[in-house]
């Protein structure tokens, strides 16, 4: 049951040695449901969902967790655009994620928490980094203090004075160090908010990954996973916080999948050079989207196009046209499992 | 702000009165998602949407939690019939459901709790009532004992005798008394299931809603709904639980909508007399659906037929002209808010 894998933390190949074997506790950053999901997120999707089934096909027990962040400045922006209450909005693209998702064989995860309903784990959890000195409260926000974490910076290999040169971070008044990160933000009394010790508020996001970890999976997990630009801040600011609570390792192993570009740049919402999976699945069959991801190493980068749709489609018929002539995977075939789990595993 | 709502258990109409008003705590029996809506469910979803959106016109401030069954022999089933995971398809309802909900105009809940998100605290409801003598281990399973529970019956209005000559309950070896339910089933080893004290296995329905109550809402709610279906056994068997593990009164009312009828019969799956929501509102605006729920007493039984949906929809119109002719109405419909708002509250 063997392999190796890089780990971003270690910025080296190790053997996998889960903590718990047969059990792997995995988790990934979900999406932010506020819109239609794209092809950059598929590509961490499907990514993500090869390996477990990997995992699982060597026998392992999988635990994947994969969040919904259902609270945010978007939701709500969006929200309000349309004179909507801001969970209508986050069901909406639940629905069409779902939907999307069975689309494109991504097998459900275990557990699909959402943020709303972990209030009580976030807010506590915030409370005991306060208790422990980790936090501090200002104006009914709450940050981080990250100059109580002396690794701060270990996942992205910077140290803070070079992460604060080239991060686009906000100044602000409320913060002892502009890297601080919040926890907690005070909301308008129209906007969207739960009570807590410190206001009428919300979480901040990188709190909400860290509460849903512990609740879902433990203090450790082996396998923490997400797109390569969520490294910095979101998973350096995740490791501060489980790590403070903790004073244990958060997660084994980090994965991180390299973008998806279009011309060279990132596939994004705010750039609006993206493709959505719907697009996608209702023009071809949802293995060639896959082998599309497949065909390129999941950690570089993966320049999208629509003529690199067509030639996948090709050496996707002809792969199918070769499966289709092999006697033993025609029977599996019959029994109708998707052709991935033949193909690719 | 006073109203006087019929509590089925105490048979009378008796005035509203909040545990920590303005606060209002109201849990509603949600779905199981292994097929569409159908306007039974409807109605329940309507009927209650509209009383809550009157307690936040009278200045209430409501938590309304409406949970999703997303485990159950239903879904796997259906998952077996399709050969899918069953995740796939409580996934693929959740989203229609979700769906459906914004076409018809009703909000989404505070927090739509699943079952396979809940496993600890079933778990930890069910060890407790094994320790307190209430439940008992056969064999893998746990049941509920309902002669420990001097009150069961209380809000069916029925004797243990009466019920049990009346139910339809499949005796079994392993119940020490066949009214005694299941908190906890065995699964087989190819079924979907979750490490136990017992067994590898699955809980049983009447649990889950009790779990979810103590979870997002407290050991004693003010209003309790659902559809006059689940009075026995589901109700009664969630207050049996619920009150033996706080001995405290489980919710002050308890509010239940009567049932849609086709020609009499009550519409449902098993029947196949159902008509879908989708088919509905994609063949009529969603709040002549709403009006003619609303046109029925909520307690009364309601015959639904396309001619009265035809019927409604004049009706409709006619109101909506007279509304458009008011010009304080149109101003708040230009702000774009849903009819409904105006009309019925």
């Amino acid at each position: 049951m063997g392999f190796v894998l890089y780990n971003t933390l270690s910025a080296e190949l190790e053997e996998f040695v889960p903590i718990n074997p047969p059990q792997v506790n995995i988790y990934t950053c979900g999406v932010t449901v506020y819109d239609d999901s794209h092809v950059g997120h598929g590509r961490s999707l499907i990514v993500f969902d090869v390996f477990r089934r990997y995992l699982e096909k060597l026998g392992y027990r999988v635990k994947f967790v994969r969040n919904f962040t259902d609270i945010d400045d978007k939701i709500i922006n969006k929200a309000n655009e349309e004179n909507k209450d801001f969970m209508s909005i986050a069901n909406r693209y639940i629905a069409r994620y779902y939907l999307d998702m069975e689309a494109i064989n991504v097998k459900p995860a275990n557990v699909e928490p959402r943020v709303t309903e972990h209030m009580e784990e976030i807010i506590s959890l915030i409370s005991k980094l306060i208790e422990l000195g980790k936090a501090y409260e200002s104006d009914g926000d709450v940050y981080f203090s990250i100059d109580s974490f002396k690794e701060y910076g270990k996942l992205s290999k910077r140290s803070p004075e070079e992460l604060e040169a080239g991060a686009r971070i906000e100044p602000s008044l409320k913060k002892r160090n502009p890297l601080d990160f919040a926890l907690w933000k005070a909301s308008k009394s129209h906007e969207p908010g739960w009570e807590s010790p410190w206001s009428y508020g919300r979480p901040g996001w990188h709190t909400e990954c860290v509460a849903m970890i512990f609740k879902h999976l433990g203090e450790t997990i082996d396998i923490h996973a997400g797109g390569i630009d969520l490294v910095f801040p979101h998973h350096e600011n995740e490791i501060a916080q489980a790590e403070s609570i903790t004073g244990k390792l958060f997660a084994r192993y980090w994965m991180h999948n390299g973008l998806v570009t279009v011309g060279g740049k990132k596939m994004s919402k705010s750039l609006g050079n993206f493709v959505s999976l719907k697009e996608i699945y209702t023009k071809y069959h949802p293995d060639v989207l896959r082998l599309l991801v497949l065909f390129t190493h999941y950690r570089s980068p993966l320049d999208f196009s629509f003529e690199k749709m067509e030639e996948t489609k090709k050496a996707y018929e002809r792969l199918k046209g070769a499966v289709e002539d092999i006697e033993p995977l025609k029977a599996i075939a019959k029994e109708g499992k998707p052709v991935v789990d033949i193909d690719f595993l």
